[in-house]
């Protein structure tokens, strides 16, 4: 377990590091942003990158907003993005159904950011918003299923309520259910009192009360990888993932055979990795890095 | 593993087996009765046991009830019980807090059987019923946390909601603030075309997001065994613990030294029992009862 400051790089190894790969995975949030504030020096980061020929892809767990959405606000930013080059979970559950030949109707857990994809995937669904409880548990057990729902899909959603639960544990009671969620962080990290739970919360919730797990399309699960594959004939061992947090992006990495650095902006910090380091727990010896560096717009100069 | 069928066995075994407990400890729901139903027989086998001096205690997880509440509903089928002999979730959250002499305020995730229960046993606690999302995130996130509230009980609600989950992640970042549930069963055993979220559903959504585990006063961890003994002095070795639901019910028994009764009442199956034995995985193993039999009232005339 290496874990390599490349700010520490001797000049001949850094320009062996730049020649490793051709195609970038990064993840948006911590990396390139935070919220609606640019990291400063990553657009220029990326927009060399993609200028000396490396193929670019801003992957990002982030359920809430279409690829179009994500497309447009990283244009907003400076990045020179393709709308291709976009990959949300919203994105990938719609694409990961059609996949699978998927004609009946999804019962979403979620926001706008999955129905408009699923919308755009022609695939039908039901309505997001609030589900409050009946004014009686028994007036909430006599309500009826959609004949139609063959799939749950679970993103993040804050209207997310326990007659949600009980719509999606009974979807998922049928035979030949499909079950996808867009990825499983715990929480969202904020500088506030607050703890604002993430999507991972409501999927255990569902998977608890469905008795059942979750096909997750979102980092650390390798479908990402897999999709990037297949649509864009990516070389894992050409890769290299570039994010801020270890248990989705540094993962995602490691189980995909990729190249992995991690940026200093957002979620993991150097005294994780260095007790990572040292465990003797093979899975969070996994979370260790190969690179890592203070942010990413620190690659410029010594990529000058 | 055994699993005797005590139908079968011989006059004299079962006078052993009779004489090898003191106390009985039963399960509630799908042993005595099935919601508002009484399953027959089980109300003078129940008698009977502790008219031939057996001491009873009624054991249940269900946390919207109070231990009146409970004993009235036992009274009202026939039990002849005693308020002392209802040991129930909601009731044991509040000796649980008691003991570690606390005096703060709790956040309730649950019903008034919790409320009610912390009123009696003089314990400072926030509001339950609804908590709807406010109109954006935005807001959300500006609320302000109650300052006294060092405690997050967990139990069952059907309005559980997201900025409930929010609350009780928020709180269970606080130094020693504590954190107990109820109990853990995932579903509500139900014959309908609907799958019923229980408590453990909520209880996985809020050890997600809170990045803790509960501590758990139900069925089957073993706090309840230690409150019998310490409270009502039982003797492990001399208890048999009566129910329909290996996971919670036998899985108590056997790890807390009781024998184990199986009624084929309520959820558990003989089928079931029967994979168990064989299975290579020891957890599996361990939800194997001593002893089944069809249902409680079986047991009443080889008793006389």
């Amino acid at each position: 377990m290496a874990a390599l400051n490349l700010s520490n790089m001797k000049p001949e190894d850094f320009k062996e590091f730049m020649n490793s790969f051709d195609t970038v995975l990064t993840d948006c949030d911590g990396v390139l942003w935070i919220y609606s504030e640019i990291i400063s020096g990553s657009p220029q980061t990326i927009n060399r990158l993609k200028e000396i020929g490396k193929k670019i892809f801003y992957v990002t767990n982030n359920s809430t907003k279409t690829r179009d959405e994500l497309y447009k606000k990283s244009q907003d930013m400076g990045y020179k993005s393709d709308k291709e080059e976009v990959v949300s979970t919203a994105y990938l559950a719609a694409k990961y159904l059609q996949e699978q030949g998927f004609k009946d109707k999804v019962y979403v857990i979620g926001s706008t950011g999955i129905t408009q994809e699923m919308d755009m995937a022609g695939i039908k669904h039901t309505d997001i918003g609030p589900d409050h409880m009946p004014s009686s548990l028994p007036q909430l057990i006599s309500q009826k299923l959609d004949p139609e729902v063959k799939a749950v899909v679970v993103g993040f959603d804050e209207h997310f309520s326990y007659p949600k639960m009980l719509k999606a544990a009974s979807y998922l009671a049928r035979k030949d259910c499909l079950f996808v969620a867009t990825n499983t962080d715990e929480q969202f990290p904020m500088n506030t009192e607050l703890v604002i739970p993430g999507t991972g919360s409501i999927v255990r919730a569902v998977e608890t009360c469905g008795a059942r797990n979750a096909f997750v399309v979102g980092k650390p699960h390798s479908y990402i990888s897999e999709f990037l594959v297949k649509t864009h004939k990516i070389d894992p061992t050409r890769t290299i993932m570039i994010g801020d947090r270890c248990n989705t992006d540094i993962l995602l990495g490691k189980r995909c055979g990729f190249k992995t650095l991690l940026v200093l902006s957002g979620v993991s910090t150097v005294n994780e990795i260095n007790s990572w380091k040292e465990s003797s727990d093979e899975e969070l010896r996994q979370l260790v890095p190969d690179f890592y560096i203070g942010k990413l717009g620190d690659l410029l100069p010594m990529m000058e």
